[in-house]
């Protein structure tokens, strides 16, 4: 197979998964060591080292499951840690996962190869490094942009060095789609961002970054080129509508389930009800942020959000999930098939049987895991199985929201939960990466059978 | 379209699927208008009306879910009745759906429906009652079987006319996966056939019984010519083979995690953790009965079980669900991703890109009717959402066994499980009989597109 970068640069000789998996797992051992130093907890002693590698495996995979509280157990110091992993692990899975989609994964296809030989063997160390640096560029202004922001609206209430520290972790907490808060440190406050469920200013800051961290760089690209370009990729088109789509029905959902809650929404005023219902639909895919209490939401919501989180965000976003492109496919063949073609279209342009195929893998491993996990758990710990589904589905998707096991766990329960979290950050784009038909090493095609299946 | 029956009788006309669907509405409505005479009920007076009504749809649609106890609360009136809607419910059921199989759903593609015109044009009311008179036949002797086999069983513990009524009683229902019992009628049994976990003889007929009436009668027939044949269709092969897996994957994890469970496996001897096991795995995919406490089982064990009931028996079979065969193209396109190949291949046979379009229209409809059936029960019932989703998938997938909400249902949870009793049993067939890519429509195909899927 055509490895365009072979010859350049031999750390690029592993394939680009094996080095984000190597990468996250010195990261994970890095901040783990970290954060068991007593200067990282705020009670001055060392943290257990199963909670730091629980912590430190959350924060690189933007999982957002906590053991501890960030604002009352972590030291400043700690904090930094926190967040420098999560910056560090969300940006470098973004910009490798970018890499892939945009460079490596085009040996897929026979002619496609044939025609990257030529573009790319001259210049594609120099290619890669243009990518990685416009990657960065996009983060740090969107990052800077949310920090500022933030850090006028927190100015009202506490000390504006507070303001703007807490402005600066939180903008690349919600951009990482990593769902860490501070908020424990403020007195009497409820975690998360369940303190400001209705106020527009935080609704209106958080929603758009949360969402531009889960539709991934290429559509960010595609974008900005927009306004010059009059065009937007195919891949662009399928994501964000799929993404408005899933953000309105998730809101509709969650607004009709809850309105009635004491809990949740009843509460509210329509405004506030309205807010609270678009942020848990947006933050749900994803970001594991909550201005809602998800342990008090109706038992039909919380499956619910167990399939919005199943679902996820777009590829090669801080987002985790089966992503948002695989469940447009799968859409996409119960339309083809509703309205009599024989053929998935998007936008004019047909999908490909293999990437079909891809959508149903995804989705049953990913099913699979989460079920045999949760069948697992639901032996080892002492909890209601639609808690414990949810749990397992938030680590696999890096979703991190949790309706209450997280801080329950039994150690076997903390570890295998880092599993998951692990797992879900890497292995769908490792699979997408290894998975491809080796169409020339099929000499023949078998004839085609018929199998009943009404 | 070709319609090869159309001039020949005028009942035809109407397509297959909503002849069956009529014939069942009729069949509920005249089940439900005897069972709730006075004669029919035990205490002699009317049952309510919507309780008549559910116990009609779960025998029309061989169900098995109960709202009262047919042993205790009906007359041997009523219990003929609603064996009676088992036997025309399942066979009617299963005799259309292997007409729509063999003969209608050739219309499918365009070069069968040339050679169908030759074929079937001159005979076809003379094949499709020489094809019913076999169904009926098949049919017949295993029920007979069954019935003389329980007979000889039930004749050590009660009276021999009792024990005939029994016999064949239980067979009707065995075969037919419809999941009824009368055992409620002996002092201190517990219910379905917990009484007989550990006993080889029930279970070594129930369990081939169930699984005849689950494979559908095309197999049958195919399984009959095999000693002449020595060849089984691709079809025959698929359910065949899948059914094994799935028995014997179910009975695995089923005695895993039951083993330690003091309410079921646990008190039993080797030989009896093991029948428990295969036949719980067994029914768990339509027959309804149970040798153990579903109730009582892991949560884990209730899950999978949810999982199992979802995947079902075969098409044209007693049984419901979205149908091994659906399940196995989804795992077939699973293994063709991890092998690298470009075709589902079952047995080198091809399998059309159209299956497996309509493999996953299937498994998607029928899990967000499940899934949102369960999320309105979550509202209106008050019941934990495991039990709430073991209970519609139990409906939709027409298996029959409850966790226990079947006898607590509110009014509108009982009409709703009726609906999702009767879409369960009818949808699959009318969607299959309905959805077929009209390709001679298509004018032009669009060209291929890429969408990121990792
Ligand atoms: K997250
Ligand atoms: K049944």
């Amino acid at each position: 197979m055509f490895k365009p970068v072979r010859s350049r640069n031999p750390l690029l000789r592993l394939n680009p998964p094996q080095v984000l998996a190597a990468g996250f797992l010195v990261m994970i051992l890095a901040g783990s060591g970290l954060l068991c130093l007593p200067a990282a907890s705020a009670s001055g002693q060392s943290m257990a080292y199963l909670d730091a590698v629980f912590m430190a495996a959350s924060a690189t995979c933007v999982t957002g499951l906590s053991v501890v509280n960030p604002g009352v157990d972590l030291t400043t110091f700690g904090q930094l840690v926190l967040i420098g992993l999560v910056q560090i692990g969300g940006l470098g899975f973004m910009t490798v996962a970018t890499l892939i989609a945009l460079v490596f994964r085009r040996r897929i296809t026979f002619r496609e190869r044939l025609i990257l030989q030529e573009t790319l063997s001259q210049s594609s160390t120099e290619g890669i490094i243009r990518l990685i640096r416009k990657v960065l560029v996009y983060a740090i202004v969107i990052e800077s942009v949310g920090a500022i922001l933030l850090f006028a609206r927190f100015s009202f209430e506490m000390p504006l060095g507070q303001a703007a520290y807490f402005g600066a972790f939180h903008s690349i907490s919600i951009f990482n789609n990593a769902g860490f808060d501070l908020f424990g440190a403020i007195e009497g406050r409820a975690g998360s961002l369940i303190h400001y469920v209705d106020d527009p200013f935080i609704n209106l800051i958080a929603m758009p970054m949360i969402l531009l961290g889960g539709i991934g760089f290429i559509v960010i690209a595609d974008l900005l080129a927009f306004p010059k370009k009059r065009k937007l990729s195919l891949h662009s088109k399928v994501v964000l509508s799929m993404t408005g789509a899933l953000v309105i029905v998730g809101a509709i959902v969650i607004f009709v389930f809850e309105f009635n809650n004491p809990a949740t929404l009843k509460p509210l005023d329509l405004s506030g009800k309205t807010f609270a219902s678009f942020f848990q639909s947006v933050t749900s895919r994803s970001a594991g942020l909550a201005t809602l209490d998800v342990g008090a939401l109706r038992q039909a919501t919380q499956f619910f959000i167990v399939i919005m989180m199943f679902i996820g965000a777009a590829p090669g976003s801080a987002g985790g999930g089966i992503k948002v492109t695989t469940f447009a496919i799968l859409i996409g063949a119960v339309l083809a098939m509703i309205r009599g073609r024989q053929d998935i279209v998007f936008f004019r342009y047909r999908i490909a049987q293999d990437r079909v195929y891809k959508a149903i893998t995804f989705s049953l491993l990913s099913f699979l895991l989460i079920v045999v996990a949760a069948m697992i758990l639901s032996v080892t710990e002492n909890y209601s199985f639609l808690g414990i589904l949810f749990e397992t589905t938030s680590a696999y998707a890096t979703a991190g929201i949790s309706m209450g096991l997280t801080s329950q766990l039994t150690p076997f329960g903390q570890f295998l939960i880092i599993v998951l979290m692990f797992v879900g950050r890497l292995g769908p784009i490792t699979l997408a990466f290894t998975l491809t038909p080796k169409m020339d090493k099929e000499p023949f095609r078998y004839p085609e059978g018929k199998v009943t299946i009404g």
